[in-house]
């Protein structure tokens, strides 16, 4: 019990007028997602001693909030990480005034959930340069195969480091993905074939967009790399984030992963529920096996301040956080006007989206994509 | 494009100051959970006419909110349920000020997704009795299998309807799921074999607690009915909720399925973000497939006020909204002494949870749910 890796600890912000309020709510946290029954009827013992959450610290952080560290042993969670999730915010998303802010790893979490298989490294070697990715997205949904194909060649051609399909392309009959996903593999493999004749190193991977109905994403998955994918998108708020870290686990897999946020909003829109920005799109998408966590730049069509995108592109490079660094992917709405100074706050190791606002380019789709490239470099 | 029936509509609660305000964000929420592109780049014809949101109707609400009413065309989903809540509410859950607060099915969105497979009619023929349904949980986690079975015995050798799994039993060493659920099922079956030779008709049900890795959990669920479950417990918060819907679609698998709250809280907590609470614990829940959905009484631990617990009601009773009605389940630390003010609130198609507040009575615990299952009579 007096083994400080006993336990791996969850740091809440708690909504509380005082400290004895702040310490009980603290407690109500800890039963609530773990053993879930009034604290006088806790049989004594082994639930009461090691599966029940521990209250290991509570101190004042502003006025009416409180910070309490509460601990919780593996036992409580087993090794999936679908209970891993319920034992940090379970029950307790439904508490008002509770929202979890960090997330402290021991030996049992980091070897449960050893995170991603590529990271911000393996990324960099697959696509054979360092220095900041730049990343078209596939859209809009409704275009043809055809239309799409050539988006993904001539963006490849021209120099981009990743292309992605955009989350909203799944199976609609437009392009359904059993079509789709060959034909733009394709798309890249030849544009890569033609940077390789050039003498270009870097090649561009193609990311497509994994859905579909829950026991087939997996099966989907396997089939996106078969047909020539060079990774997958998925998004967690969907699909679970269990579905992400299956495959980032399967060595047969063996593809990285980007995470998309779509539907993942009001867990860090509140002050007072769900996660910070950077448990949830650092910590825990680094957790659950992601290599790349997308999230929408402050100044664009969301509303995430500078201060909080700054958190997540450090909990995605933090070095104590569990399993490898990842790489944050700013976007959402973002111009190329825009670009250097995103290279100013995110570095290297991160992925520029660039969507809607590079579709205006018409004929001059591979010129912009280049000029944007020569100002990655 | 003029048949009313051409498009389903969801409705918005949107933060803006005046109409030209919130009719410009009604379009971007349009947009935004679609095509994805800005409004001067989207192609005309199909893309535009059909695959684009469209803004029906915006109409003031309160001071600062309003209204708006976006119809989407199937085609922008096709007939995957995650790209469905793709489009209600993906990537506008990151957008502040937009909440979605009901739904109005079309003809396509009641034949893709047609809900659950039982409802309330179905639970009360598999019961075998109407008026209200006494659900005592098992709990709590790390309770061994021998005490889990023997709660799960004399509760339903008492007259409970429905024996439900805690949601935090998941495949924990102290009771692993393989070891578990075949367990409970025999001690259940074993009360109801009682109540029938003494001659009694209604049955209680076991539910099963299914979760764990993401592509073994619809083997996990027919594995519980081989084991012989009655139903199944899910999260659809943190196992996505096609991983319930696909169970629910499934001829073969034919059981019903109740589905837990946990990990969903904060897309209900925020005036300004996320789902309205009969719109997620009723019509979503629904039209996913679940059977009964269990949500937090007002007046227990968690904050619901009796307005927000009357609209879940609603939603899962209302003949309105797509797929059968179902059972809506307050629960959350609700005691013996409220369930008389619960039964005039909810009536008799509900299932009313007791969990911790039960497992304090020790050796009287047979006569307590007796006592309970006596005052919804």
């Amino acid at each position: 019990m007096s083994d400080p890796d006993d336990r791996f600890r969850v740091i809440y912000r708690l909504a509380a007028g005082d400290e004895a309020e702040a310490r009980a709510r603290a407690k109500a946290v800890a039963i609530e997602n773990t053993v879930e029954v009034p604290e006088d009827v806790i049989p004594a013992g082994y639930i009461a001693d090691i599966v029940a959450g521990r209250v290991e610290d509570v101190v004042p952080e502003a006025p009416g909030f409180w910070s309490a560290e509460i601990g919780y042993h593996i036992d409580a969670v087993g090794s999936d990480l679908p209970q891993f999730l319920n034992v940090v915010l379970g029950n307790a998303s439904i508490f008002r005034g509770v929202k979890a802010m960090g997330l402290v790893p021991n030996a049992a979490v980091r070897s449960r959930f050893p995170g991603a298989r590529f990271g911000a490294a393996g990324l960099r070697a697959r696509v054979g340069r360092s220095g900041g990715y730049l990343c078209p997205v596939l859209k809009p949904q409704g275009a043809t195969i055809a239309e799409l194909a050539r988006l993904a060649h001539d963006t490849a051609r021209a120099g981009a480091d990743i292309i992605k399909e955009d989350h909203g392309l799944a199976d609609q009959d437009s392009a359904p993905f059993s079509d789709r996903v060959p034909a733009l593999a394709d798309a890249v493999a030849h544009a890569n074939a033609a940077r390789a004749t050039a003498g270009e190193t870097a090649r561009a991977l193609y990311f497509a967009h994994v859905t579909g109905p829950a026991h087939t994403v997996h099966d989907r998955a396997f089939a996106a790399k078969d047909a020539g994918a060079d990774g997958i998108l998925m998004i967690p708020g969907l699909l679970g984030f269990d579905a992400m870290h299956q495959l980032a686990r399967d060595p047969s897999f063996g593809l990285p992963i980007m995470a998309h946020p779509a539907h993942l909003g009001p867990y860090v829109l509140s002050a007072e529920t769900g996660y910070a920005h950077g448990l949830l799109f650092g910590t825990l998408m680094r957790l659950a096996g992601a290599d790349i966590s997308v999230f929408p730049n402050h100044g664009g069509r969301f509303g995430f301040s500078r201060h909080e995108c700054d958190a997540i592109a450090h909990a995605c490079a933090d070095t104590a956080s569990p399993g490898r660094p990842i790489l944050p992917s700013p976007g959402g709405g973002m111009s190329p006007e825009r670009l250097p100074e995103m290279r100013r706050q995110y570095g290297d190791d991160a992925v520029y989206l660039l969507g809607g606002s590079i579709l205006g380019a018409g004929d001059r789709l591979g010129a912009v994509v280049a000029e944007l490239r020569a100002a990655l470099a």
